[in-house]
């Protein structure tokens, strides 16, 4: 294992962080609010911690895989640490480990709160912004942030970090070089961020916009509002469906759009998302026409439904309305698309649907084998072989989730809430959307789990960003040996 | 596809089932019920189209993959078809759909009823013997019990027919010859069968101990009370307990503990899931002794929560007490020995201890890959190597299962009952356990569901039984083209 670069690299982390908090100081100087020092505070906790870790280079620049997951999700685990410093020193939030699942909750982009939402009208606005901003950094990827920026170790070992890192069973290279790729998808995320929060300006206070469109952009789910989503108007509740399901496409999609290769831009896995959202929409759509509660009319429902669907399967987690009084089947509609989750390489999370189409692929492909033995064909996605690896790794990664999945469900049961808001909860932050169902749905918030419920969740949070893996050998005694 | 040997099994399944129906036929004339008609005429039809079907040799014998998940599904479609008469001739139950869900539920030994307590108790003894003796039959399958008398197809190909109805992800001949490992395991299955019968006609009617042996040895759940086993003695509660995990453990076991190869015999499948109830029962025990309601002493809280795991590891589905008002992580807990299931070659259901085991190694396996990719080694089990066949056959069918548990939540859900009842009636249904939670829950049944409902649990009650790709494959068009 090598220390030397784990050490540089989370000083570099601690370091960047310091300049994230720009962001939130510039606000409160903005606003003059008195938040301002704890976040001056903060910012010299983490430029102090970082500057001392950075201090002499590393005997080798070697990242191989074990090192990619490591640097990975303690910079993860490191960059909520400290990301939580402003809202304890201000005294915003008293509980550290409240603290601390809101800004991973932010990081992750989960949009989950303990707040509810008066708390949240309550906060300072230079707060609010943070935890709108941590979206937006946690949203695309901090490591890729850094590696756009930043030569961190050796030629073409960057692709072990980028591997770590970013959603989806591949990655792979928009241009030759890494460092390249990493800042075109950044250009990408600048430029429809600016371009939602053009849009949400003529309808909103320009705070309420930047905010949104940070936590849009991330899929991430904070808002500024008791209410959420609720309290816009029409025009900006379509704009922010529109663009939950723009971040959850690809983001190479729109590198070949640019390019004008279209058959690119619209492969399997997006024309296969855009069709579970289409269906999905109409489902809830028609289910809310024909049950007698709620009383909406055609057209509100299919706006309720859009909003709902596209906040669900992009992972963010928005809401108009309280979709927990909704019918059993919307519901159910709802839960089933946070597991879908968004597309692999877009901000969103969930299990991504170039996993599922890999796997009805193959599912497809055994049950031919059943029927013809003889017959061995490869599975192919856009006319290219799936490599067996590939399959085996989306295998493990779903043992991996369940796993997970079902420990985090015995451990949070153990708070005795009843066994929806118990699976929604774990569904809503491990798939990093934000709300699930009963108690802890649009209209509740995370306040009332126990503190070890919240580490729980914290963790799974982080797991799900990090799609498992880095956080679960982190914990492996076999990574720490020689 | 031969349909000859299709049509002509079948046959032999409808005459196999008129000399079942002698089982409730002389229960009727013992007790003088008026019902020995209605199996009489039942007995009839069986004989008379079964008879019609066998005429004529098919052209050939071959009987391939193909022919094979053809063949098992339709037969235990068709046995459930005909096995309904008797309910719906009497008058007992008017509904064709509730008979056939009943008798389905039988077969399958899944245990979940339609009719209420009151309702079994009011039944008659020749209707209730004739549902715990499906338990009986279906238990061990159908075709293994046919094969052991009969040669049905040419040589070897027996394994194809036993390898779609067997559950578990491999299939072992124990002594060189098909037939003969299907008749072995009738005699296992029926000197245990006898023991718990024996054992249990000390202490109560000679009726309910028959009618408690069928049940337990298919792992089935009817029972001729209305408040299931609550009403019994301890000692009886305790009895059950044992049959149940006994039957939960691959037959070859007995085999080789009567050949003294116990080394074989407690092979890693059965140490786990041995391991797992001892677990479950522990944790369930001191959840219940630590929690306020329900209010028991620890004597009762451990026979009752042995009693439950059991009840539900081994999918049988008795129950002593209503589980539904236990604290949520005595629930969670069930819930999920739900998913488990027993060991592969027993009665019980579930998605089976030995595929977990592989599940876990090749995680374990995909891991250490992970952290060190040049290393490559085998999946070992018992010292023997799993095969790469085996681990993907495993992986389609976890897929294949949760796409069928994923479209019935979603039609079932169309009825409009809450999630929890919803997730766990077909949890309940597939794993062929009986009592799921809420409305389905030990005090509840499967009455109020509407019949469309019904139907979608009947096809997963079957298709969770045949381990889900013989009913996938009857639906597939390509299994049906040339």
């Amino acid at each position: 294992m090598n220390y030397g670069i784990i050490r540089r690299t989370i000083g570099w982390i601690l370091l960047f962080e310091a300049i994230f908090f720009l962001v939130p100081a510039i606000t409160a100087t903005v606003y003059w609010e008195r938040e301002f020092f704890s976040i001056l505070i903060s910012m010299g906790i983490c430029a102090i911690v970082g500057g001392l870790l950075v201090i002499g280079k590393p005997k080798s620049d070697a990242v191989y895989a074990k090192e990619g997951f490591v640097i990975v999700a303690l910079s993860w685990i490191v960059l909520s640490l400290f990301g939580a410093l402003p809202f304890v020193i201000s005294g915003a939030m008293p509980s550290y480990i409240d603290a601390l699942f809101e800004t991973v909750s932010g990081f992750t982009t989960t949009g989950a709160s303990v707040l509810s939402g008066e708390q949240v009208e309550a906060l300072p606005k230079c707060l609010l912004m943070w935890r709108s901003f941590t979206h937006w950094v946690g949203g695309m990827g901090v490591l890729v942030f850094i590696l756009a920026f930043l030569p961190l170790c050796g030629g073409g070992q960057n692709i072990n970090l980028l591997r770590a890192e970013s959603p989806g069973p591949t990655v792979s290279k928009l241009v030759p070089k890494m460092r390249s790729t990493a800042g075109i998808l950044y250009l990408i995320y600048t430029v429809l961020t600016l371009l939602q929060f053009v849009l949400l300006v003529f309808d909103m206070p320009a705070f309420d916009a930047l905010n949104t469109a940070f936590a849009t952009a991330g899929t991430g789910g904070f808002t500024v509002k008791a209410d959420g989503f609720a309290g816009y108007s029409p025009y900006a509740q379509v704009v922010v469906t529109v663009f939950m399901i723009l971040f959850s496409i690809n983001f190479a999609s729109f590198f070949f759009i640019v390019r004008g290769k279209f058959k690119e831009a619209f492969n399997t896995e997006v024309r296969v998302f855009l069709t579970i959202v289409v269906v999905a929409i109409t489902l809830v759509s028609v289910n809310l026409c024909l049950a007698p509660t709620p009383d909406l009319s055609t057209g509100e429902a299919i706006r309720h439904s859009a909003f709902s669907v596209a906040s669900i399967i992009s992972t963010t987690g928005f809401s108009t309305v309280d979709f927990n009084t909704w019918p059993s089947f919307s519901k159910t509609i709802l839960v089933m698309t946070m597991f879908v989750g968004a597309c692999a390489g877009s901000t969103g999370g969930g299990i991504k649907v170039s996993r599922f189409v890999i796997l009805f692929k193959g599912m497809s492909h055994e049950t031919k084998r059943m029927l013809h033995p003889k017959q061995v064909k490869k599975i192919l996605v856009d006319n290219r072989v799936v490599e067996e690896e590939t399959v085996r790794g989306i295998h493990s990664y779903l043992i991996a989730y369940a796993v997970v999945f079902v420990l985090s469900l015995l451990v949070v049961s153990l708070d005795g809430y009843d066994l929806t808001t118990n699976f929604t909860a774990i569904a809503a932050t491990i798939n990093n959307i934000g709300p699930g169902l009963e108690a802890v749905g649009p209209a509740g918030n995370f306040g009332f789990f126990s503190w070890w419920t919240k580490l729980v969740l914290v963790f799974d949070m982080l797991a799900g960003r990090l799609e498992i893996f880095p956080m679960l050998l982190l914990l492996l005694p076999a990574t720490w040996r020689k």
